[in-house]
């Protein structure tokens, strides 16, 4: 199982709306198939690891991250396969909570006669799928707000200026975050204070996300270079169900995307928008900024991870990375330390916040 | 050395005005004394461990961190004790840059017959006497700022609330860099709002650094913890030379001791404060603020080594742990990561600052 949610992982940041998903038919002992989902539309992981095994997987076990399907979607239901394959044993990670699937997947398997297993690894399944599986269950993506900052927590100087604060092994770092993920948001403020592109560099062959700007009244200007050349088909502004139409429209020209989206005191209701990219089956979002809409994203309880950079700098000035929580301390977000790494000159510390 | 270092170490915060310094008597490669300075007024770490070796320091090496003194202070000069128990060879990592040694007692030794060799493990050496080679050379002591602070680096919430921020192991561990320190010293906020004792808890047979409060109008209420009992006697109110008479007056009564110490625009210099701790011969100096003392510290280009402990919460709202340095990041100040670690659910980050 270590070795199917290995494979698991080479689809990380591809297979939106799909889960990622590892496979391997294992006979007395041996592989003798592998797969992994590459990218939507491609075959499932059982499939590729049938395929390769051919013949052999008659009478042989399948290892399995996630429950096998048993719907008609883009690729016909997997379960269907196993058993066609004569697949003897099924050893499963973790059941599907996709309401079309859900244990019909398991069941369907032994009522044909296959042996099934579940839950082995079920923990480590759980940390790799955590944001389809909280997509699925609460049709809530899952949030990854990513900082960097210095010492004392600034992520500019007084004039405004962030770049660069950590040096360029966390810049690279940030990249794979971004690479991991189904998408990237940011605010109307950084996305026209920094002008970014939000693709992914650096990483040979990398998916690139969904590029995602909040912009609740559609008052950003259309120079930005999110919104021009190759740039504008991947990106999508989220903006109130009362945004200008005319704006709409001469952003659809370009071929960015408007994410009309329910409204909270006239901006765009976070709640909606983490509801909207589950629907959109961007289940792993991340937060890249600033200060306010992530402030707005932890205020409502919707960041499950804080990815924080800090750079051996004391600035003393400047924007504080978050603000306007408005909480006495006996009731601060609180969270616990996943990791604590040294990446160039800076730190990275992971945070995963309770639910 | 190793274990010379590793002996001195035992003698930490007990020695000021003293080094922290071990010594071995080693003959014919066995370990015949070992020693330490074990407090001020007590024997030399060379003195004790030749006692140690008694008659078998005839002909053998002594190993000792750092160059034997040849002035009379509190006890006699150890270069003249190497001789007269007729050690051969002495190995010193350091030099003293006391002005009264200055390799004066390297000159006497040699010029006695013993073969002395300079500079092992000296890197160790002067990391590990850090404040005391500072302290010697600039006039200055070296300072620590101690900080515990959320991951979005606030020392209070909005109410001014800072009870607890860090869990049980952090303050353990903070209890131990206060223990490492010739002195303490806070600002009149903090003392006012946590009315905190800044004695040494929870360590077995602890050394208590002195309490230093800097007040530069001398306006804090004498009902404080620190002015207060057998803790009066170990505290120092740093005020400017204008502050009142009367005020000091009251604190003497009490057993607090003033320090009167040049202003800069009205209050006291931050400065002329770390070269009254150098000649007081505090020559580690741990800073728990507040915010306001700290920033100004740090203005100054005064501290050497923040250790910041960040405690899995985030505030969004209350005290920055830094402000006002209004620096442009490309100014900013900046220092080299030296550890990061857990302790207890909280990370620690030792930042040693570039000079």
């Amino acid at each position: 199982m270590r070795r199917a949610l290995s494979l698991a992982e080479r689809g990380r940041g591809r297979t939106a709306p799909n889960p990622i998903v590892g496979a391997l038919v294992v006979r007395d002992g041996r592989v003798v198939g592998e797969g992994w989902h590459r990218a939507v539309g491609r075959d499932h992981a059982e499939i590729e690891a049938l395929r390769r095994a051919g013949r052999l997987a008659r009478g042989a076990t399948m290892v399995v991250t996630l429950e096998p399907c048993t719907h008609w979607g883009r690729t016909p239901p997997c379960a269907e396969a196993l058993i066609e394959a004569g697949i003897a044993r099924c050893v499963v990670a973790q059941r599907d909570p996709d309401p079309r699937v859900n244990g019909r997947g398991l069941r369907r398997l032994r009522a044909a006669g296959v042996k099934v297993e579940l839950g082995v690894l079920a923990a480590e399944a759980r940390a790799q799928l955590a944001g389809y599986l909280r997509s699925r269950r609460l049709g809530e993506a899952r949030v990854t707000w990513k900082v960097a900052a210095t010492l004392d927590g600034r992520i500019t100087d007084a004039r405004g200026r962030s770049r660069w604060i950590t040096g360029p092994a966390a810049r690279a770092d940030a990249h794979r975050l971004r690479a991991a993920s189904d998408a990237i948001v940011v605010g109307a403020g950084t996305a026209r204070a920094d002008d970014p592109r939000l693709t992914v560099r650096g990483i040979a062959n990398a998916p690139s996300p969904l590029r995602v700007v909040v912009d609740s009244g559609l008052r950003l200007p259309l120079r930005l270079k999110l919104f021009s050349g190759a740039l504008a088909s991947g990106t999508v502004v989220a903006c109130t169900t009362r945004a200008p139409r005319s704006r709409e429209r001469a952003l659809a020209a370009r071929g960015v995307k408007v994410w009309r989206v329910a409204a909270e005191r006239g901006r765009v209701s976070v709640g909606a928008l983490v509801r909207r990219f589950a629907r959109e089956g961007r289940h792993e979002v991340l937060l890249e900024g600033g200060a306010a809409l992530g402030s707005a994203f932890l205020r409502a309880g919707l960041v499950q991870r804080i990815v924080l950079y800090t750079a051996p700098l004391v600035l003393g000035d400047g924007l504080a990375w978050c603000a306007g929580l408005n909480r006495p301390l006996a009731a601060a977000t609180r969270g616990r330390v996943h990791s604590l790494t040294r990446v160039g000159d800076d730190a990275k510390l992971v945070l995963d916040l309770e639910d």
